[in-house]
């Protein structure tokens, strides 16, 4: 246990049900606010009636992921309370109370600020490794599922290409194999295309026109910029479905793919949706690393 | 090419598309009735418009699978047809022009008969080994493709049991294995158990009470007769998602199961729901099988 | 625990050693005799002078795998002593004291013989399914040391032909491809293939000459009849490495491979060799599971 | 094909034939000295009288891995030679005839000086990522192989430690996984513990003492220091095999070892020892990606 005893949630989806329960089973107590739907009081949570609650009986502050958004506005993510939590309570809050700690998912330069009023210091915990690599899984499985939905075959025998080699990748590819699919992956570097030989599947050079285009049964787009253009899509075959799993821009021609008819799914935030147990895991884990290495 | 040169189908859902046009692009001609959607006339494939005309012009008869139901009562099975085939009409077409060959799902005495007006051979392809097996693969996929649409959690890092280890078990194991489940098996033979662990999982005795029944997220019935019986459920975790795939009585005792509140899905027919293309393209392999071997 | 608390052990090799440990820590009290290497006495493992004083001090006999054999003429097999034991040393004293049961690798008809001269019951543990799948690990691994200290290229990445798809075929099928070799299994059966494609292996008609037999790195036969003749010995690459595991006259027409000049390796008895101790351990596991089933 | 039509040859061991005759296959010609054994002339390979004869017909010079040797003194590193080759008539002949580009394994300051004297440019072949990775695949054969060797159990069902988790060890333990052993990592990384625990591995924290240290039938370690130290040596048990492949000073404290009787084996150069003609082809596509590189 850390020296952080009590822990003070404010937002958050179905993952952060799971987070907290967690949490509370690791022995802390939890303050919450902004979650109506899901949670009950128990002798180690606590269901507050607003922020300053909150913030005022806390060690630390936990905001959801992401802990707000362009579709947010002002607000804190809340999609599980009939309110709303306006960012400015919550930093005056901080002001007053102040926090040892906030941990926050996909934390901006505003959150960070709160770093001078009254937060000693503010963690984004998805840019932890461990949470990037792990969250991994459940983007996988997501993306499989999706594929398993969408198509008239199976994911064994048919023929994927994953285009990357970073943590998503290297999931989705052993995941894909061990299903018994056809496994291609194009990349640029050298070392990556020697371990996708190591590793069992096929290489493909990324810089290149992909060779027999028409063999693909599904695409899964892993890199963040455009490599699934117009003149790959017009390539294949119509009934190819191409996942793009990249965020911010994504990987595909979303245009192009819309005029030449092609099934295309952009599936962003897969973790929370597929399966936001062990996505809410992950945080917890997570967060326990971080607090235990707070300590000196 | 087989001595059957044009092989007539009558009815059947949408596996038959698949299995109808991989056969005309395998080389056959085909004439078809009772399927009123999906499928264009080609130089290979004529849309008949009769029973007769089907039975009259061709060498062998497809029949669906199943080729009629009880919830067909006594027509042919035509979900994609608008009208409706009594088995009388394809009886007195085949008893008048007769057919070397009538291939179905699910034959039973009543079609059998046609070998004495008729019918020089009746086969039922759903009996064929290779397509129970290969069935097995769209069957496996299918019960992950539920549990993965279900369930908070990700088959990585889950619990798995899966009862008996006939064919849909056997490869079932290798795909949960293969997506980084813990996979459980329990069988009575110990011949079975020893294959069990040396493919790497673990090993239970199915007569025995299962040793710690919490632990299980999921279970995975192939054994059709009780299995999952009242104690079981009742040893079970409330979240317990439980998945029955066999056929007939199925393996669990859905009346205790429903009055204890557990998660019960009894999963039929998989490979035509979850993957028609790849269940219409083992049907069409099978097809070419009986067919080779028809020939002397 | 059995009512046979005391087994005497006559004969055998490293593997007996491992036997003898094991059911001592299973609580089973030991006599033996014919082992003069690596056995101490303990308080469970007593060292007798000779076959009599096994026999009379036993509940049950424990004959090592092969009890005897061509090679051992009149005596039963004992490697690791110095001495030699006649059979009818062997059967006299059982004659003499009678037993409840004796267990053997490979009984043959003098053995049985016993069962009318004092033993109860002769059970051969090698005929038990457990045991032969489970020595199918070992012997797949056996056969794996041996191309690997055979050829001059990684298992990873070379062309395997295995022939047959029963115990053996199927262990070494999945160990060869967990290392990435690429597997081609050649069969006769429709359903055995469908296993095959399943699995993610590549399939071939046994009955049928080698496609592309110069690919091969290493062929290894697992059926126990002539499958690699002549004809198919020249059509391979000279360098091809033909491992031949079936026991009995084996798979392999020796005398072509000489005229040849063909790598060929005939390998029996590979679990013995290469992993006593787990050959033991599945002894002991069998042992167990007789014994345990000769209760009522 | 590069600009670099004549490649020239000097010293190397069984891994240099492959690559020549493989190069020779490619369509270079090659000239050759300093090779005694299992090479022949062909068409586009000749066996040169001297040094100068090479380095004069060649357009790009290959020396083998390693180059030179402590134990080689100040020789090129000639195994399959009768004579010893001179580093300084290595370099006299590239003052004298100059050449475009000098291909070395484990390339020193000595070799790298030529760059000075008639050398366009040294590169070491071995600081590739991509022969970096491949090589991983020999050396964690050959070390499963020195297992299997070793133990009297099979990898299958053996309880494996592997430290660390780079090149080498990633590639092990999917071969060890895939052969059914048991298998745990030890890293520092919690981002390494989350890819450990995505490939179903057990992690351990490596700056721990282990945890049932006992249990180990085999330690691999790849960790280039000192790690299985006097403390870890002492709490294994005594017939626990040690691998260290660690480059270097290595990982394993081997006077402690010998005086705790541990069975500790230092394994180097696997590649090259045990699937000379696979580490052929590795130096043979790396040698091409970087001839292919040089053009522009």
């Amino acid at each position: 246990m850390s020296k952080y005893k009590t822990l003070g949630f404010i937002g958050g989806d179905r993952r952060q049900l799971y987070v907290i329960s967690g949490l509370a089973e690791d022995g802390y107590n939890i303050s919450v606010f902004g979650i109506d739907e899901g949670l009950g009081a128990t002798d180690k949570i606590r269901l507050c009636s607003d922020v300053c609650d909150v913030v005022s009986s806390s060690d630390a502050i936990v905001l959801p992921v992401p802990y707000s958004s362009v579709l947010c506005g002002d607000n804190i993510n809340t999609p599980l309370s009939r309110g709303e939590i306006r960012f400015a309570e919550l930093s005056s809050a901080i002001d007053t109370y102040g926090t040892g700690l906030i941990l926050a998912g996909r934390a901006d330069e505003r959150l960070r600020a709160l770093e001078c009023c009254g937060a000693l210091k503010v963690i984004d915990y998805m840019e932890r490794e461990e949470l990037a690599v792990l969250n991994a899984i459940p983007t996988a499985e997501g993306a499989i599922k999706l594929a398993m939905n969408e198509l008239p075959v199976t994911i064994h025998g048919s023929e994927c290409l994953v285009t990357g080699f970073g943590r998503v990748s290297k999931i989705l590819c052993r995941a894909l194999y061990g299903l018994g699919a056809k496994v291609t992956v194009s990349v640029r570097k050298k070392g990556d295309l020697a371990y996708i030989k190591a590793f069992g599947y096929e290489g493909a050079d990324i810089t290149k026109p992909l060779e027999a285009p028409k063999r693909y049964d599904i695409i899964f787009n892993t890199v963040p910029h455009l490599i699934i253009d117009r003149g790959m899509l017009g390539a294949l075959r119509s009934d190819t479905l191409v996942i793009d799993l990249a965020s911010k821009p994504g990987g595909v021609d979303f245009e192009a793919a819309k005029e030449l008819g092609r099934n295309v799914i952009w599936a962003l935030s897969l973790p929370g949706k597929t399966a936001p147990m062990t996505a809410g895991n992950i945080i917890r884990d997570t967060i326990n690393n971080i607090l235990s290495e707070q300590e000196r």
